[in-house]
């Protein structure tokens, strides 16, 4: 078993719950007025206001450093919930008490692909507005600690084209990667079997820019029977985004853009070696009917030239590494939601890497995510100071 | 690698396309009249009236030994399809061209659970056919052949005292296996959160009668979205048995009924690693405030305890078989549907049993299923009459 204080660990799936002053400083004084606004109300609750519109989870499912007991209370204001949250520098000081040198955070009241702005009365100002949060995400938030945070945008989900110029313009500012819908037509917008996003998947394409698609990004859970325990839908939950890879799959998207990246954020690793056989025998079985060509590939290969996965606890996705795609597995700590393992990530995870050698783990645990989002924090921190215990000791509680 | 001729097999999911003569035998002359019809329209399709209704899809996806070119054009009538689907003398051939020694076979125009009796105008007239369906199944279809056929009834899944009844009446004929629904809320019945079906799965479990939930039974398939390749839909069937483990699991029924059997019939076996790691995360992670407790055990452990897996072509499955239980393991052939291996099942399964030990070979091939629906083909046959080699050996083409 490696020792957990000599793991190097980047997690590409944490959240924000945004701060109160995120558009102070990323739009001119004549546009302030128009940003969503922060607003503590009479009964104590923190919301967000917006054309009008209350958003009022702002503590969404925040509830690291709570008792289990209490998972199900909803905070409903930063008072209820970690300051690590919401303010960076604790959100690192976090980090180092669960010894994980790197992170890459989806947002929470903007949604993950950024659909708010999407539902804004005048288009132009939602597309200032989304901007700033990007121009906030990446210089401020990622910005403040560049050696340990991972830039992710947020698309103008309204308009591929200027999706397309968003992300070239993210490009240049060193973000790689950007939210996007496991299911957009579940939004309301085209689905993926036309070619309505080609200005974006061609852009990002060309930059070089991760997709990624977190489970929920499509607002709809599998339906849940009348009287079911919530743990159906807890469980359940990786099936979007097995679903999610199902349809790019099939899709022409990944023939049409051979470069293009997706990662499924939460979707785990335990299916995988499952869905690639069954994907390869549907293919077998029944290409001569359904008319589907990959080429001299088999859809598993163009799957995983394609793909990213992650996973919080998956022994079984451990295990069977080498037929996922020992490159194409990355970790999460998903902080603060309640499925995350902090502030005991590394003590879990030395069990999932038991008996895996060193430089395979080296690769799940950060060198695969330094690659694929282009962080290089060992270019800022000596590599020495990145470990567990390194990182810990940072710490004084 | 096993010899292919040497394996002996028993399939637990294979279907009837259900022949004209079906209700000649089993109900009395003053009845008849009411029983459904099978008519030869003017136009050359064959199609079941039963109360005035036309049941056009005799040949549903009955595609075995058709060039895979064609699988998608519905047979419609039974001069189109292979009389092994129909014909029961005709299907044991057909199993000995596969060297197929046990099948057990699920229904086609009656609907998995028997929904089409359920829709009777007179209840007592549809239970009525109903046990007629099922005395034809088990006396004559299976009757005929009792070495080589497995029983499996339908339920009159409008009553479930009705249910248990007939559970009892047709376990004293020696059928130990009936269908109900992966959801039968989704049939517009009561779920399974209340205690609805509890007289039917108190029955099921005096009896040791196996509940098989066959991929479908909740006529539900996972939204497609409008331009989506049929691929999907065939890749992600899987999916709803997931779904009807896991609301199995979390409700109270396995914990009601601790000697309950569930089959998984046509769920595959590949995704069960992941899943059972899965529910036992979500347990140990949000047990404190979701209140689920299932005594000193996991729900991986129950689980195990209650069901029964199946897969047509999984290597994935076979490799992590002692995760799954090498005990819950089950092969099927899918005759005559367009995912069926016939007429090449053994030549297929010897390479997914490559490697595997004779004894855990017998296990998956044919012991396991004997043992879990009581089907003792050896008093009948002798064992060395029961291979691939000899049963291949009785026919001519």
């Amino acid at each position: 078993m490696p020792r957990a204080e000599d793991l190097v660990l980047v997690s590409v799936d944490d959240h924000i719950v945004e701060p109160p002053t995120l558009f102070d400083n990323h739009l001119p004084d004549k546009w302030k007025d128009y940003a969503p606004k922060f607003v503590r109300k009479d009964d104590g609750t923190d919301v967000w206001v917006y054309e009008g519109q209350e958003i009022p989870n702002i503590g969404l499912n925040a509830v690291a450093g709570r008792p289990p007991e209490e998972y199900n209370i909803e905070p409903t204001s930063l008072d209820e919930i970690r300051r690590g949250c919401w303010d960076v520098d604790e959100r690192v000081q976090d980090m180092n008490r669960n010894g994980v040198l790197g992170s890459m955070n989806f947002p929470s009241f903007v949604q993950f692909a950024g659909q708010l702005f999407s539902r804004s009365k005048d288009l132009d100002m939602g597309l200032n507005m989304l901007r700033a949060y990007n121009d906030w995400h990446i210089d401020e938030w990622c910005g403040t600690h560049p050696d340990r945070l991972i830039p992710l945008s947020i698309p103008p989900i309204w308009d591929p084209q200027l999706m397309a110029d968003e992300v070239r313009r993210v490009s240049k500012k060193g973000c790689h990667a950007v939210t996007f819908s496991e299911s957009p037509s579940k939004l309301g917008w085209p689905s993926i079997f036309g070619d309505h996003w080609d200005p974006f998947f061609a852009a990002c394409q060309d930059e070089g820019m991760v997709i990624c698609l977190h489970i929920g990004s499509s607002s709809t859970i599998l339906a849940v029977e009348e009287g079911a325990p919530i743990d159906i839908m807890i469980t359940l939950t990786p099936l979007n985004t097995m679903q999610a890879a199902t349809d790019l799959v099939w899709s022409p998207v990944l023939r049409k853009f051979p470069q293009l990246q997706f990662a499924l954020s939460e979707g785990g690793t335990g299916w995988l070696p499952y869905w690639l056989e069954r994907i390869d025998y549907v293919f077998e079985q029944h290409k001569y009917w359904t008319g589907q060509d990959f080429g001299d590939k088999l859809p598993s290969e163009v799957a995983r030239e394609h793909f990213t996965f992650c996973f919080i606890s998956d022994r079984v996705g451990v295990d069977e590494r080498y037929k996922i795609g020992l490159d194409a597995i990355t970790w999460e700590c998903d902080y603060p939601h309640s499925d995350s393992t902090w502030p005991n990530s590394p003590e879990m995870l030395v069990k999932q890497f038991d008996g895996v050698p060193d430089d395979e783990v080296n690769k799940m645990s950060h060198l695969n995510a330094m690659r694929i989002f282009q962080f290089d924090p060992f270019s800022v921190r000596p590599k020495e100071k990145c470990t567990v215990g390194a990182l810990r000791a940072e710490v004084m509680d």
